[in-house]
């Protein structure tokens, strides 16, 4: 029977030459967050499917692998929809399996717990260049820490990391969800708009001033409103976070609770001074992140080479109470892992410190007394810290030894029936 | 909403102890693997049903998780059965995703292709004490080496990586599919009985000899067949592999191609003069493997210290036909990834080389100024190597240094609003 030779739709196989950086860059990611103190923890790749369909995950949630029920617990015949069929799901993300293992071994783990999660994550979502259904997501998050400590941490650790994989000149965008709702009310807006109003103010890389003005205008918000909020926009240099920070807050006064501009020019403060990684600190007031479930402090890693975001992330204070019905201060950075390693293998990156490769060509109809020379020869080498591949030697010798070096052998020895 | 707080049924969140671990098994075997020539891929998750189906993968097939077929290509209406709804599957084990991925990359891949794969799988097994519906498989095989170097070059990559994990006096049983077919031949079984015949040998080590004379004699073999085939266990002195092999050989004659004596002396021969772990090489002419896709060597890692078979493998050169058509010799190695994990727990087992640990305590409601003096202490002592941790004060402070050293850490610096 002929089998299909591709895997599923919208999901790769990872060649060879991939692994090796991926590997690499798990390395990096363990090493120095665990240097800061995180732990690495691991859930289930399947969720009760009640978990993932809580109106947590927004869109993502309309993109689950759901998993049949099996054995007597699936009865065709009684099945009216498709809730009736299924019992579990692919998780989409790696928040909500650790909310919900937080809920579950809250007493088990340290305060505030530190957790670093690397897994993969399942969206059926349209098939498109470099976007797969099955990608592994890279996430940190304190529970437990309600200061801006636990900002400071994620933000320190994240960028040490991306430092430490090469980057240079990336940029950490940073806004407060509160400064945004700050600067709607300000600017006139009712609190059930802020949602749509954000979704609009999101595009402004996109759409420019501009652009804005006239969706807000389009969407029926009065233009009083629109051009007074837009103004705030206009008027905030961006050279330097603090400044922007102080003006911004300056001008809409008491709209915005000391707090919260305390929160961001504490953080831009201790990071900047603190910082590993040779990249920038950007306060950017346009800065949405989608998720509604943030409460506070939102970031987001800009890369130049890659014209868009690579990472985010923020506060979100009220998820664990959604498991246990008492809230537990939060915060979390995720990684752009595939980002990362389309970036990487696209600029031609070489893991560095590779072991030396060998490869050992056996003649054919060796005595197994002469095998054993040959064998004898590899463990060592081996044992050296050399990687070593035994194989057989080919008929046509010439082809073999070319493929070797393409593989990166740098060192070919043969090894014949009678040693020379 | 009250969500579910516990993993889904049969499978387990894991703690920041284990993940150290597994963590520190995983690097290991990638290290003593790549030494070896293997080159780590991956596979997706989720195969398509029908390459989940085929009758190569025996019981597991009925163990499968299914997922729902999405979006138009769901009709519940029409539906009739099972196989209507689902169009994926989560995979049962790594050899059926590595034969399709080899199949689909094989002009991509070098020859012999050595993979390794660490991966999940997932089968919907009665839950129990130590097996999860979710656990890790640990595989290595060598794809296009048709003599016994890939064998050998297996159980030595193997071991080797066993005994650098700290085991030791373990065992590594040997046999071939075509010895116990022989075996059978000889005394006087039809082919057809082959299967029925190996599945009461293979009981050996629970019922004994006579246990098992007396099941074939209860599924109506005669008796001069089971005895002369019971007689070649008797004889057979364990103590000497060659010897064993070479005495089973002469009684059973003509029964027994040389290529078969040859191919078992040889490994042996080899391995025992290369070997770098602390085991024994022992021929076990009861062992018989489960799987019907091995064709020749078979191969079983017994651990003393765990009363089972800790890993196994073989030679299987028809399965790559069945997607592609054409037969490549592959031979692979499995090693009982979470037996190891399981036994390195409940020993006590500390991973070698940990970064110290250091808790820095910091007093609430420090000025900006002060925090980044501290955060600079850390990142100073990270950058040397350490692990440290950036914690809030708590009001009982001592509860909170004594958690702390039960976590591991080893040393604990106060800091307070005012420098001491």
């Amino acid at each position: 029977m002929a089998l299909s030779k591709k895997p599923v739709t919208g999901m790769k196989d990872i060649m060879p030459e991939e692994m090796v950086i991926r590997d690499y860059v798990i390395k990096v990611i363990t090493e120095t967050y665990s240097k800061f103190g995180f732990t690495k923890i691991e859930t289930p790749c399947v969720e009760n499917i009640e978990n993932l369909t809580n109106k947590q995950g927004g869109d993502n949630e309309k993109l689950i692998f759901k998993i049949l029920k099996r054995g007597e617990k699936l009865s065709l015949e009684n099945a009216k929809e498709e809730a009736d069929l299924v019992d579990g799901g692919l998780r989409y993300d790696l928040t909500v399996p650790l909310v919900r293992y937080y809920s579950n071994h809250s007493n088990d783990l340290p305060s505030p717990f530190k957790a670093l999660q690397m897994g993969n994550v399942w969206r059926a979502d349209r098939p498109q260049r470099g976007r797969y259904r099955q990608f592994m997501q890279c996430d940190i998050d304190i529970l437990g820490e309600a200061t801006n400590l636990a900002e400071i941490e994620l933000i320190l650790a994240t960028t040490t990391t991306i430092g430490r994989l090469g980057f240079k000149n990336f940029e950490i965008r940073i806004n407060d969800r509160r400064l945004l709702k700050a600067m709607a009310n300000y600017a006139g807006f009712e609190e059930g708009d802020y949602d749509s109003v954000f979704i609009t103010l999101d595009k402004m890389d996109k759409i420019g001033l501009e652009g804005v003005t006239e969706e807000l205008t389009g969407n029926g918000f009065s233009s009083d409103k629109v051009e007074k909020y837009v103004k705030l926009f206009e008027e905030i240099s961006s050279s330097d976070a603090i400044k922007g920070i102080t003006a911004l807050a300056e001008r809409i006064g008491e709209y915005l609770p000391t707090e919260v501009k305390d929160n961001l020019t504490e953080i831009i403060t201790a990071v900047d001074a603190t910082k590993e990684a040779d990249f920038k600190l950007v306060f950017d007031p346009t800065l949405v992140r989608g998720m509604s479930y943030y409460t506070g402090t939102i970031f987001e890693i800009a890369m130049p080479e890659f014209g868009g975001s690579c990472g985010g992330g923020g506060r979100y204070d009220e998820m664990v109470g959604k498991f246990t019905g008492q809230n537990v201060p939060a915060c979390g950075f995720s990684i752009g892992f595939e980002r990362i390693i389309l970036l990487l293998s696209e600029s031609g990156f070489k893991v560095p410190g590779a072991d030396k490769k060998i490869a050992f060509l056996v003649e054919k109809g060796m005595s197994p007394a002469r095998l054993v020379e040959v064998m004898k020869d590899a463990r060592d080498l081996r044992d050296k810290g050399k990687q070593v591949l035994v194989v057989k030697m080919n008929k046509n010798k010439k082809f073999q030894k070319e493929q070797l070096a393409k593989e990166g052998y740098e060192e070919i020895k043969e090894f014949f029936i009678n040693p020379i």
